[in-house]
């Protein structure tokens, strides 16, 4: 087999985040002919959107420009266009910008947040799935303070200065110690004692401890922790209702806020249910223990997106969405080759939550650790990870001033809609009239 | 007189431009209870903007956050507050965040685009005046970029990739040639010569010359540099009429373009027509030479809001903002100590405008200075200019990478309105419901 077999196979990558990447930088190495397509012009650094929600990384430091990933790469096309559709029979992924045809297709479109029909939630709940959320979030906690500084009322103040954050997960727990590192550093520094120690950061989860999926031990000392921090911690607290100036629990309570931040789950992408293929739990594709869709040998998920009935769960984290999408490249070159697909195996590489400077749980299969070794092992894993070297220096340094200086490097509100000016790029389908409020 | 005489007196500083902000730290030296008032929470460094929207600085190198700037100064209270009107019988500016009460008035809200009736303008028509335009602009063009690798047919990737800029003023020449130097370098890179080479940018100046206020000299050598780095220079070209595909021209000529930039002109913001105040030239503030508003001597206004009738024109630039707003400052001060105030006298520092690295005009009175010598002035000043020392290192480093590696830190389509998600913060009076596309 010569080295340009694959150079007519044409391998589309629906998604570029951790599994879409991974897979078409493997794919391409094999000389496929790879197409990615994402709606975004960006690879997002999920794992630490948290920071650009608590005004600790700016955007572009956790975000890589695509064809910046691929440039390297002749053989990977980049397509900016949203996936609509799939039509299996004729083998082409439908978009917003035109039909791709393929002959291998792997579906890797990630999850969106799951509000799981709570009334209100959609509407005033900010999730932290998308950078446009992480902005969005910032952008209003910071407004919260401004509106609170000028406002007399004191219940109006209160419920200004009440952020709630509903979820006991990785990402709830990370949020709230970040959110609380900001109020008590740059955010009283900016507002005064009077402005911002009235301040409230509460943790609602519906269970009865934190972080499932990590040790009981870990998960008491990373409560310890946020508790000394100063989050108010309620465990067994179920939301029922979120209204825009309050958020109602299981059982009659009502918490006066402004901001409900909702990490309390995912789902499937909407789109998932429109391709006319099996759907599994949670409203994900379902995938064989090869990651092939069930009747659709050609057809493969990964990530966020993919769920394999009859097997044991799958965490939806980083390292699990890029060992997933390496397999579904590897059986693609393994059918292209006519050989049979290898199932996918999932290896544990452990769990990893980080509360504040110099303390974190992680679990590494029977090996604990807590506070600042487990800081300094998270602190390495997600500088290692970073794509792009330029990317790497520079959250770097951020870290490193916000950790010798506890100073954030910015505190922002940053561009958004509004009667100052337009905003946003115009998306797919209104190049043809940006509009602008007049 | 005692240090603490001023420390009764409410001055109220209308805007965070240049010419509030260097009024409001005089004031406050001189121990006035200054109140800084402005709808967003940072001051703009402008005379960079156009670097943002051409990919070149991200927004928060060229914003500083107001509360930090005035965090020595514990006699400045900063209110993040949109101003409404103005009752000068009652002493009371009024905001969306309520009245504020002033003993001294200074009104520096600067200006907005003048998009002179054009039809189609302000609908279809980028500006170039606010942080928001200008991550909108870049979204766009960058937007356009990946539209254009996805369009087959010729005359609509010809629109995609033409690109207008109306204005030849320091403006409009700056962005043209930023916009070569993106598309010429990064652009190239990311698309292939396939996807940029096409690509036209063109200045559209009404007028015989670029450059007005500049000498001949300069603007003749501005020009054939512009030409010589590609940019299409139309002189004498009036545009007529904007729609979302084209621009037309005086004398019938159509541009089929998606972009039109516009650089053409400011005027008086919409609130000046609302104070019951005089309005001078371009729908801004009258003023006597002493800064004053007529009948009401203890309102000033400075920068681009304020013209003195029967005086030589000011520039609206920062430079002289600055000196406006220090001037309002110092006149206020000798008000308050019973004396009579001075009149305002333009120091002309100069002018500059940069096409693109290593290449810049300048003229300091008699001095002409073009090119390398032209730029590094253009390239000192503008450092020093930056406020904070932050600022100065991020921007410095950024232009430093660009100049030797000709990189772009980034090339990322922000966060910006979209079904992907909610953005930017809620305005003022929609705390109570951010919306959310569904």
């Amino acid at each position: 087999m010569t080295a340009g077999a694959f150079s007519q196979t044409r391998v589309v990558v629906a998604g570029a985040g951790f599994a879409g990447l991974f897979a078409a930088k493997d794919l391409a190495a094999k000389g496929f002919a790879v197409t990615v397509a994402d709606k975004r012009n960006y690879h997002t650094f999920f794992p630490l959107l948290y920071q650009v929600a608590a005004a600790e990384l700016e955007p572009e430091q956790i975000a890589y420009p695509a064809r910046g990933v691929f440039r390297s790469r002749p053989n990977i096309a980049f397509a900016m266009a949203e996936v609509t559709g799939l039509d299996a029979s004729r083998r082409v992924l439908t978009t917003d910008a035109g039909e791709i045809a393929y002959d291998y297709l792997l579906l890797a479109l990630g999850s969106e947040t799951n509000y799981f029909g709570v009334p209100g939630a959609r509407e005033h709940a900010f999730g932290l799935k998308t950078l446009n959320e992480g902005v969005a979030l910032r952008n209003h906690i910071l407004t919260c303070f401004e509106r609170a500084a000028l406002t007399a009322d004191p219940a109006a103040r209160a419920a200004l200065l009440t952020f709630t954050i509903i979820g006991g997960g990785a990402t709830g727990i990370e949020y709230a110690g970040a959110l609380r590192e900001l109020i008590k550093g740059p955010l009283t520094r900016d507002y005064g004692c009077a402005g911002s120690c009235g301040a409230k950061v509460m943790l609602l989860e519906a269970g009865s401890r934190l972080l499932p999926g990590f040790g009981d031990k870990l998960a008491a000392y990373a409560g310890e922790r946020l508790r000394r921090m100063g989050v108010d911690i309620r465990l067994g607290a179920k939301v029922t209702r979120i209204e825009a100036d309050c958020v109602h629990l299981d059982g009659g309570e009502i918490l006066k806020t402004r901001t409900a931040a909702w990490t309390a789950g995912v789902r499937g992408p909407a789109a998932a249910a429109g391709f006319g293929l099996e759907l599994g739990a949670g409203g994900r594709l379902a995938v064989t223990r090869y990651l092939q869709t069930p009747g659709h040998p050609e057809i493969f998920a990964a990530g966020d997106m993919a769920v394999a009935a009859g097997q044991p769960p799958i965490p939806m984290t980083a390292p699990a969405a890029i060992q997933e999408g390496r397999q579904a490249a590897r059986n693609i070159e393994l059918l292209a080759r006519g050989e049979p697909p290898e199932p996918f195996a999932y290896r544990d590489k452990g769990v990893m939550a980080v509360m504040g400077r110099g303390s974190a749980v992680a679990g590494f299969g029977r090996v604990s650790l807590t506070g600042l070794s487990a800081w300094l092992a998270w602190l390495f894993v997600h500088v290692a990870w970073l794509i792009g070297f330029r990317n790497r220096l520079v959250a770097l340094s951020a870290w490193a001033a916000d950790f010798f200086f506890f100073e954030r490097s910015v505190r922002l509100i940053l561009p958004g809609p509004g009667p100052g000016g337009r905003t946003g790029a115009p998306g797919p389908s209104d190049l043809s009239g940006p509009d602008r409020p007049v």
